[in-house]
């Protein structure tokens, strides 16, 4: 099957918004992504749409696609609306992979929105919850952030993890967020202060948490029998891989594994014919302190119980052997839950084509998106390929 | 790119459930649609799965998907869910389409679910009120029967159109729907009786107006490379076309055509190399009579102005040139929202292989399903063939 590109990636900055409107958000997203494309491209040459919103806030819950193609001036193709929870940015892109595989379209749109700092604390705390189980999780009282202290827990008491450890997440994290001209919270953090801070859900504190962030952000997709007509930097989708699992995690075998995530990157693995080590960076989803340490085990970046020793020899430092989260992360970066898959793409685009600033790395080959949904119901994998650095 | 075949499609009842989970009925529509595939299928046959909802009533609005496939033991695989407000089930199987054409799934799963009838008319209301525009339609007061009402007040002024026209196609759809055991409605009704209901929404009565309806309907799917270890039958997804369109009515060049479905098909028939006169039946997107009047000129089956005489003269009747809803179409078959789109095939592939009962229709070659989002926003078209009538 063919080939499939990043020609364009672009997104807003990722922050605090209440006065914007998901539409307006998601204009900027898409202008930015087509101002990234080198050779330029206009609206209609855009064959097919994808779109992920978890609808927070209710706005337009029925055709949330075309709702805000539509705005963009992006009429008449197909396009839908896909949800996965936190994940559905990841599963966007793929869907557009599918699509232009599949030889239905050579260039395809895929981006993500969520306005959520306009609501208040309550209905806002019902929208993250939607992401876990409702039965059992949700409606027995146990918030999103409740879900992942149990993950935590866990995990500490079988690698005899510190709160240390899930600190340096954030110290990372906010490390590169502060380079990061489009981060949410772009400020640097010390050890002490992340470690120090007020509890959100015990053992994770707010330090240990990513922010409740509005946002859009977008990744255009073409062919390789067309690519050429937009650029000449070939951003090639090497592999993609997606994997779902038990929504509820008291279903799931482990509190301490995602395998969502790693049969996914397994898929992405495979198809791109890769190691983990082949890896030259990669952004992974740290909703939670928890969750990056999970992921890079899940991701096979190091051994079970290993990841705190990874944080704390700086191996995923930005000049570490694998830099995670140059973007900041949805810990600095930002988590607006729609817009989050596709923005990590974005990082990976401007690494890949050396747009990154001031967090830009040296001559990066292969790059990694890891998006979640829930805690772990959904998990996309994507390897990017900067195909000049191969040859 | 490969061929993609129907291997098994099948459905719950539709009706009022208002004591069963949206779990429970989805696993009740997988049921059905295994024990349709002639050879037998396991459920770790499956590579990748894609819901469609819309999530009425809130119950897990959050990864949709994984809720119901980890149901049914699917585990592990791809699987997102797809929104396109009441078209989602047409885009999921356009999705599961373009997964087996991409080359990267085999078998994929496209089923779709609603539960409507537990919740209180003010909360049914406001769902079906996410289906059209949110700030010019919903929040001014306009009801979805609203719109539509407004799209029929426009078709009768332009072509002399009638409360009988309209109601013809009450009277056609309820005749089918009673020759279907799965239809919420399964009763026949009068010219008189249509045309005396009262009124929803003037000049929609409760005639042109289909029901809230709970349910849940699947579809599988095969590529060329594997159908024949399923199936004998092959139902070919001989051509798929999507489109989009200004979600609210009020932005549009007309309201008495949806170019969403126009364009829609214009793509499926190009794709399945034939005309609306090849058609042997066709399953179209009547949520309210005016939608069948309207779908009939955007699917190219008469000139503008034209659907009225066609429903006169018995055109789309079960014994006419192009029977239109053998089902009982939305109007007596129900509305389910998810699960519509997805139960049209369920009917299109009982038609194809021989299965349709009292409704079978003599050795169709071709038929075409449709299905609408809200009132236009996004629209798909599937033209499915039996091959061996081909031969």
């Amino acid at each position: 099957m063919r080939d499939v590109y990043v020609i364009g990636a672009g997104q807003t900055p990722f922050g605090s918004f209440p006065d914007r409107s998901y539409r307006d958000l998601f204009a900027e997203a898409y202008g930015a992504t087509r101002d990234s494309v080198d050779s330029g491209i206009e609206t209609d040459e855009i064959d097919e749409a994808v779109v992920a919103t978890l609808g927070v806030g209710g706005r337009q819950l029925g055709l949330s696609g075309p709702a805000v193609t539509e705005h963009v001036g992006l009429h008449n193709v197909p396009c839908s609306r896909i949800e996965n929870a936190c994940g559905a940015g990841g599963f966007a892109v793929r869907q557009g992979v599918q699509a232009i595989k599949s030889g239905m379209a050579d260039v395809v749109l895929a981006g993500g929105f969520e306005v959520m700092t306009d609501l208040s604390g309550d209905v806002t705390k019902y929208w993250l919850g939607v992401s876990g189980e409702t039965e059992w999780e949700r409606l027995t009282g146990t918030t999103f952030s409740g879900v992942y202290a149990q993950m935590a827990s866990a995990y500490m008491e079988k690698h005899d993890a510190t709160k240390e450890d899930l600190s340096r997440v954030a110290v990372k994290n906010h490390g590169n967020g502060a380079k990061n001209p489009k981060a949410h919270l772009g400020f640097e953090c010390s050890l002490e202060d992340a470690v120090s801070a007020p509890a959100v859900a015990d053992p994770l504190n707010l330090y240990h948490c990513c922010p409740t962030s509005d946002g859009a952000a977008a990744v255009l997709l073409a062919s390789e029998d067309v690519v050429d007509e937009y650029t000449d930097e070939r951003v090639r989708v090497a592999g993609t891989g997606a994997a779902s699992e038990r929504v509820g995690l008291a279903q799931r075998d482990s509190y301490t594994e995602i395998s969502a995530s790693s049969e996914a990157a397994d898929r992405a693995y495979e198809r791109a014919g890769i190691d983990p080590d082949d890896l030259d960076f990669a952004e992974v989803h740290d909703c939670f302190a928890i969750a990056e340490l999970i992921a890079y085990e899940d991701l096979g970046f190091c051994d079970r119980g290993e990841a705190p020793r990874l944080l704390r020899e700086g191996v995923t430092d930005p000049d570490g052997d694998l830099p995670v989260n140059t973007s900041g992360g949805l810990k600095s970066k930002g988590h607006p839950i729609g817009a989050t898959g596709t923005g990590q793409v974005v990082e990976a685009f401007d690494q890949l084509t050396g747009r990154a600033g001031d967090r830009q790395l040296e001559n990066p080959r292969y790059g990694l998106t890891h998006n979640v949904g829930g805690s772990g119901g959904a998990a996309a994998v994507h390897v990017f390929e900067n195909e000049e650095v191969a040859q």
